[in-house]
């Protein structure tokens, strides 16, 4: 069975993916004041899994059909519980030309009753479909109305061939796991591309002493070269005049560019909470240098793991919510988990060639990180 | 000092105000299966005070300049305790051409603070000021948003004399009580005018039991004759036909119309839950015949007096709120309450001539019982 | 080929679903003052098309799998045109308890740019991968983000049996056509109850002369017995304690409820102005006793075929929009619509059976006239 | 009569507030690519003018009362202009803990129809009479709906003694001129504070050729010491640390704060556009630092100058309107001029003392403008 550590993936494999890189803080790179959990990632949240499923092959060189595109799913819980007794959660837009299925009743309950699924934009449906089996599967007795978020990677996929099929969502379920997350060019993130450079899947992670412990988990696809910002550091002009690889035109203008974000943390938040919460991620994305380009499906949500409510709960319950005088905490947590989860998943990911002979290249840290000394 | 029947008349007063009549219920006529409150008003919902002020001067046939104005002030609690200690609320809008100020304060953190106020459009920022005296008079030591909504009262008033005074708000406030609340012609009512006749205040409650009170208060000011529906029957159409005083061309229009609501509970419901709740203010205005004119600010506001936080409250606490399974009676309890809140509007306000003598008839009462009859 | 008025089926039909009953109007009910279009249906706005497929097997006392399911799609116009110059549209919530996928992507953008499909609950996801395969098919060269809505057939359906594939999705779509439309147990309405009773699809239209048409479908699957309004007229209480079958506990208490409706106008209006109208619905709902419960997902769009923008604009464009002043006609005729449909829904639907036995009965229509009659 | 550069100033003034520094691009910085207008303000915008009244008296030292407050008034056109055809707007929230009156009749109504006022928390109500006498006094015949912002001072002004009047926010409005804007500690900036310096007031434009100019006008009163970046770079940690003045701690935590924005364009853009465009306002305030504090009002809203309506337009009506696919380069001017705005206020604003001899550091700019260079 896979980890997340190694990422399934389906055969025939002609090519593998780029082995992942170090990651920011390896050289040094620091996001904030707040310490990290052990593993900077989301699953540093007590019962939350991730599972990738990468689909991966293909030469274009070759005259090879060429797939570049998978499945992430985000597992905060078992799915039988998740469903009788679901969390609480918020979303946000910030930019809303994608797609987040489940939005509505998620912003109408205040509730977060599936796993969330993140791929491709073409496969949401199946997406949608498979999480509606894993439920029934699970023993859910009501309709169900699964939580999926998308990222157009059509510009390293061939995304007329749909490679995502119900059976790789399936799998990304089933072999969610604790632990260390990949990153990168992995699961949903395996075509996805930010600021001009090949991204994809980001996450890191904040203890916030006495309360718990806040994860985000990005799928990065946003931005144009020249707008990059690491630290802060403006390194998108510079890195913009000194790329061999010409960028690519609909990914410059930021026609087709999305960031899906999620939040999940063990602190007791309501869904007002959690919906104020979400929005944060948005803040964390500007100090990359994103300005939510008009075709970005910048789109966030939010869960608390705690206070979980039974299914239609009648009468009166008692709940522990966190006074909001305590929630600057957490919205700084978010911005600068968000903010680092964006730049690891620049430094994680390598160059991709992919439909067309498209190339993405990887950031070159080196050189990133040679400006950011100066 | 005045009593929410004898509401308080700034002199000279030329003419009163017509004298209240008879409540729907008189007649016979109910609103759904939950039983009312004591006094069938908001002040059922313990703690809940309203005061009162009415402008009424000035004769227009005698060259007079004419006031057909008010102020209404819905106190749900102490106001040192309120500032201190907000309570969960929420808002909904159904058609926005109106004003509730404090309603972006009180989406974002979920409570409401201060009183809230009922005037005429103009006399929005005197009734916010004199809040803000109200509250620091009462020891709030932060900046105070206050929540003060109107309704548009010129076909009757003066508009541009501008009558409402600080004074005015400030009287609202001290002199408001619990017990029976005077509707119709009284208040922020005195120039109201719905479905082509003359409304304004209308209160209503509901005891579910086991749970707590629900108590409604509309300012109503909406719609066009012929849309008039009482207990369903469509009587608007006939007495659009049969009314001998012209119908007002703006008014009939739905070009200067709304309806401002106000949802008291004891019920221990959050600042999302409120929100639905308000939401459903609308579904009772719709089963009198609204159709939510382009001019209608058809706004709402739910408050909860249960589970008051602490302001900038920090660390966990605790609150007990109702399952949302139980939430269905609560709708049912405001879409009862609100259509009857309209309905008692129209039975209550006689008819009154004001500026440029414009004469806005009472419900011909007998008539529309008779029709409903038949 | 199947028209609208003969909806597909799949083989082996072991049953028919029930014949079609007259409509409303048939029997003298008319709602609102404005004239319907020649087929009072949402496809008298000019290119219009709806296309029905009923999935209808098995009987319960045979010990058969039961399918009392389907789908229905609203096609506005050509695909290929729709993707590539998509129709301003704006959605509303009215109770959030459900999905209509897209509905982020159309509130930022302002457009709608593929078809809408309704369908059941779980099958959301193969509708979605069919709209999908469908655009790319008529040449869409992006993703595609399609708008497909849902409500919860399983008290009839076999919900965990997932009938709906893409295919039917497909003929859905593919059998669209202009003309009468199909009403009540039909397509994406075959198992949705309302009111206590059977209903389904429902249509209306309303020709404002001199701006256009306005059409309505709405897929019906809400509120409980005693709550029904016909007219205005509270028949509901009536009719309760007359029916021979009981009322499915679920349904009557509004915890599987949902209504997903749809404008289209051919009136020419911006995003802006199709979100105030999207919101109507729920006033038409009011008036036939709904409260919006907790659990339904009473979720609304409104789309224009006028005013059509290339995808990716870029520089001025000229625009037609009708002027606010005007869109009190707009809103009444929605209104009046929705009313229409959800009462004609019922009158057109008549008694079924299906998974478990249940049994939902066609509203009683001679004991309903009689009533209104008294 | 006064200038925008030379602010009125109400007598006996004891202290003038602080003479105003150079703006940050005095000293090289520079906020991304697109060109400034002629005056870098939000004035740039053809037939917009502002007006500031200072209120400042009082030494606390002396035993003296303190003002440090005042008004500040975008007029984006002539009043009676502005009633009888609004024009265009939208408003978006980044953490709603404040007041921005009309934004919902804004929102719905998709339209300014007065000018914006920004002052203090506590003078909202006097602002909003003061505009209701202005337009009706320009000829307005229609209840009127003023927009108003503000941000809370009291950390420097004495809150309680409520020096603002209906005065100073008529003198505010007459004053308004076109030109260059006074920036910092002048109108409602007198008393406000940004990331533990003293700021206030800021200003900057855009000029995207071929399409017109952008101008950003912002109230700045939010963020911690620590938290302050420049151009990206993480200055705030040592401003904090070398701080000779302690840091307010209600400021310093957020819990007082806010940043009130408004944009103006004369590109023409509608209401859906519009809002979108106020929201990438929270992006440049992310970008020097902010992270939304729970405490904070960063409400912001947007305005066309073009394209302007009739008030209740009837009928169809010609617009232009610039294609979504060119609102990237209006995204971006936006969030650079408020980049940039923030930090001019910064530049500008020197040291005050206010109430309870409170003492707000200036920044340090030369050791700010060192650590940049490192």
């Amino acid at each position: 069975m896979s980890t997340p550590q190694e990422p399934t993936r389906q055969e025939p494999t002609r090519q593998e993916p780029p082995a992942p890189r170090p990651r920011a803080r390896t050289f040094g790179l620091s996001f904030g004041a707040w310490p990290t959990g052990p593993d900077n990632a989301i699953t540093d949240v007590p019962g939350v899994r991730v599972g990738h499923v990468t689909i991966w092959h293909g030469d274009h060189a070759a005259g090879e059909p060429v797939a570049r595109t998978g499945v992430t799913a985000i597992v905060p819980g078992d799915l039988a519980d998740l469903f009788a007794e679901p969390m609480a959660a918020g979303t946000a837009v910030l930019n809303g030309a994608g797609e987040l299925t489940g939005s509505v009743e998620l912003r109408e309950w205040g509730t977060l009753e599936t796993p969330i699924v993140l791929t491709s934009t073409s496969a949401v449906g199946r997406a949608y479909d498979a999480v509606v089996d894993a439920m029934f599967a699970a023993g859910a007795d009501e309709v169900v109305i699964p939580v999926v978020g998308e990222c157009d990677d059509s510009w390293l996929d061939a995304m007329l061939r749909r490679w995502v099929t119900v059976d790789h969502v399936r799998e990304a379920l089933a072999t969610a796991a604790t632990g260390p997350v990949a990153e990168g060019v992995v699961g949903a993130g395996a075509g996805m591309v930010t600021m001009g450079h090949k991204a994809g899947i980001g996450t890191a992670s904040r203890v916030i002493e006495g309360l718990g412990t806040v994860g985000v988990l990005l799928l990065c696809n946003f931005g144009s070269t020249r707008d990059l910002r690491i630290g802060g550091m403006h390194v998108g002009e510079v890195l913009h005049e000194e790329r061999t690889v010409p960028a690519a035109p609909t990914l410059d203008s930021g026609r087709s560019s999305s960031c899906l974000g999620v939040v999940v943390t063990d602190i007791p938040l309501d869904a007002r909470q959690l919906e104020r919460v979400a929005r944060r991620i948005g803040l964390g994305l500007a100090r990359t240098g994103s300005v939510a380009h008009h075709g970005s499906g910048d789109i966030f949500c939010a869960v608390s793991t705690t206070n979980r409510q039974p299914r239609h709960a009648t009468g009166l319950r008692t709940l522990q919510v966190l006074g909001d005088g305590s929630l600057n905490d957490v919205f700084e947590a978010v911005v600068d988990a968000s903010e680092e989860a964006v730049i690891d998943a620049l430094f994680v990911a390598d160059t991709v060639t992919g439909v067309d002979g498209h190339v993405v290249p990887g950031l070159p840290v080196a050189r990133a990180l040679d400006l950011l000394r100066r």
